[in-house]
């Protein structure tokens, strides 16, 4: 490492969405500079052509694929670009994705994630990605979790959304609201504590104070609705967490699951559902909540958006999501460097 | 009526719980005695004992059941209690629900809804029952609700939680998480968001814009996930609405429903599932909710709280959701007898 700062891969996304000119603002934020040596894993000609469109600087070193390779790490710093030169401003129009722009998404994921395995970045922040268009290439993925789990031999990842207002973890993601209860069972609401446990832990410096929900509203009162999934599986959830020494409470009733007493007693959130940590999540931390995905042999983070079509490519998209999950893998790249 | 001043039955809940004490709190309050004639439907010995415990004013007129039923509506004004005489304070401990505590509770409700069906009271806001003190007590009901709709002869109500800041009216309420897919129909959705702009228009003297959540993550993406609830179900219940002249919107994904913009945008939101509003509502209106019955023949307003036994009979109980429940209730009143 170059001193302490961890070495990020960045991948640019889907390059017809917000995705490049994101990486771009963000390659020249002083504070990411400061936490890391941010890497752009994306086009180099793309790059430059987002920042003419947009007005931004676009000074940055430009490396070959083969070249980083072959470096040792700390021969990088400042802002740096990894082309794979696999795409062409021709070859699409801003806004529009196809099945080239979600095959160049795919090569800028697929080798962070092989760099990040042998450990020559230390960590990965990623740009929105489009599953229409990862689908156009004939590319079978739902969307970068599901990538990451393969390519990282995984099982039973969660995503763990953060900000400093508001942090929950999900049991469950994108599956239809009629399965969720079907789907739930002690042993992933167990793992998905103890994952959040663990990368709160590496957040805060500090073991965490977990809250856990209940299923159905007010928790089913002792029963009266739902099929007792308080009693049969979230309460031992819970109890064997405790067991093993982990600061957690619940299940706690949804609906006042997130009164300002409970945002300030809790760290973290462990939701049931997607909309259940969702929905508190976006009006607590619209901008800047940050997505980490837990379970992995490496760190992952992202933004909390999708490619923004509709603004991409017009000099107005933020870059204060894909910022924060930057610095977020930077934070964990240290505490895991620390601790290791 | 006294001038355009509605006579109002609060009924006192639960005797062992919170509700005596707002109950007298509410009768004392100057804005609630502006906008209404509050009539306390109770027992006058145990709101003299409440008053005395927890250093309240206990001046008020007392009179009795019979003497109201042959009074002519405009002989009522000032603090008043109707007085049940239907329990002693040395029939329970204040914290402790009973068969007798829940007998009364039932007797004021169940007189409230005659008189309001008769017309002889203008519109009902209660104090909290105990669902557990009702079924030891044989009558078996779960809840306010259920009691009004039996006793009023209603079907396909909905409830609908209003505050300044956010109202949300709720398409499914006290069911298991893993029933809610399942008992969704057009119908009802196209119902509550009628009633929703029935009453919001009352409230507001506008006609309001209505949004109608999603039922999965992200509406299901075009499905990806979920049934397809969205365009098989909630998009024509949307669109007849809007045939019917309704200013109507959505399905709005259900995870950015309440950011900030969305909630200047729109007067209410129609919800699928209990806690799809009562999540953000109770983060956003935690104090100062209103529980309104949609679909009754007659006006009916509640606390958005229980019977709070943990803190009940130790004056720190706090009226605000009672005074706002009888406010709406007034409000309601005038604002339907202007429309007669």
């Amino acid at each position: 490492m170059n001193g302490v700062k961890p070495l990020l891969a960045i991948t640019m996304g889907d390059p017809a969405g917000v995705g490049p000119e994101i990486c771009l603002q963000a390659l020249h934020s002083k504070t990411v500079n400061e936490a890391c040596r941010p890497i752009i894993f994306g086009d180099a000609g793309i790059l430059s052509d987002v920042g003419e469109a947009t007005g931004q600087n676009t000074d940055f070193q430009v490396i070959t694929v083969e070249a980083f390779e072959n470096m040792e790490s700390d021969q990088i710093d400042g802002p740096t670009v990894l082309d794979f030169s696999n795409i062409d401003r021709a070859d699409f129009q801003s806004s529009v994705i196809s099945a080239k722009t979600g095959k160049a998404s795919y090569e800028y994921i697929i080798k962070a994630i092989e760099l990040a395995n042998s450990g020559q970045v230390h960590g990965i922040a990623t740009a929105p990605i489009n599953k229409y268009a990862l689908s156009l290439a004939g590319i079978d993925f739902p969307g970068h979790t599901e990538i990451l789990e393969k390519f990282t031999d995984s099982e039973d990842v969660c995503m763990l959304l953060t900000s400093e207002k508001i942090s929950c973890a999900l049991v469950t993601t994108h599956i239809g609201l009629h399965e969720v209860a079907d789907v739930l069972t002690e042993e992933k609401i167990l793992k998905v504590i103890q994952l959040t446990d663990g990368a709160m832990s590496g957040i805060l410096e500090r073991p965490p104070k977990i809250g856990v929900l209940g299923l159905n509203p007010h928790c089913g009162e002792s029963g009266l609705f739902g099929r007792n999934e308080e009693s049969r599986i979230i309460e031992p959830a819970i109890k064997k967490a405790a067991q093993l020494g982990l600061n957690v409470d619940g299940p706690l009733s949804p609906d006042t699951a997130f009164v300002l007493g409970n945002l300030e007693t809790f760290d973290a959130f462990v939701c049931m559902y997607h909309d259940q940590g969702l929905i508190p999540l976006k009006m607590l931390a619209f901008d800047s909540a940050v997505n980490v995905t837990l379970g992995l042999p490496i760190i992952r983070t992202s933004v909390d958006h999708g490619t923004a079509l509709d603004i991409a490519w017009r000099g107005v998209a933020k870059s204060s999501s894909l910022i924060e999950s930057i610095l977020l893998a930077s934070l964990m790249c240290r505490s895991q460097s620390n601790s290791e």
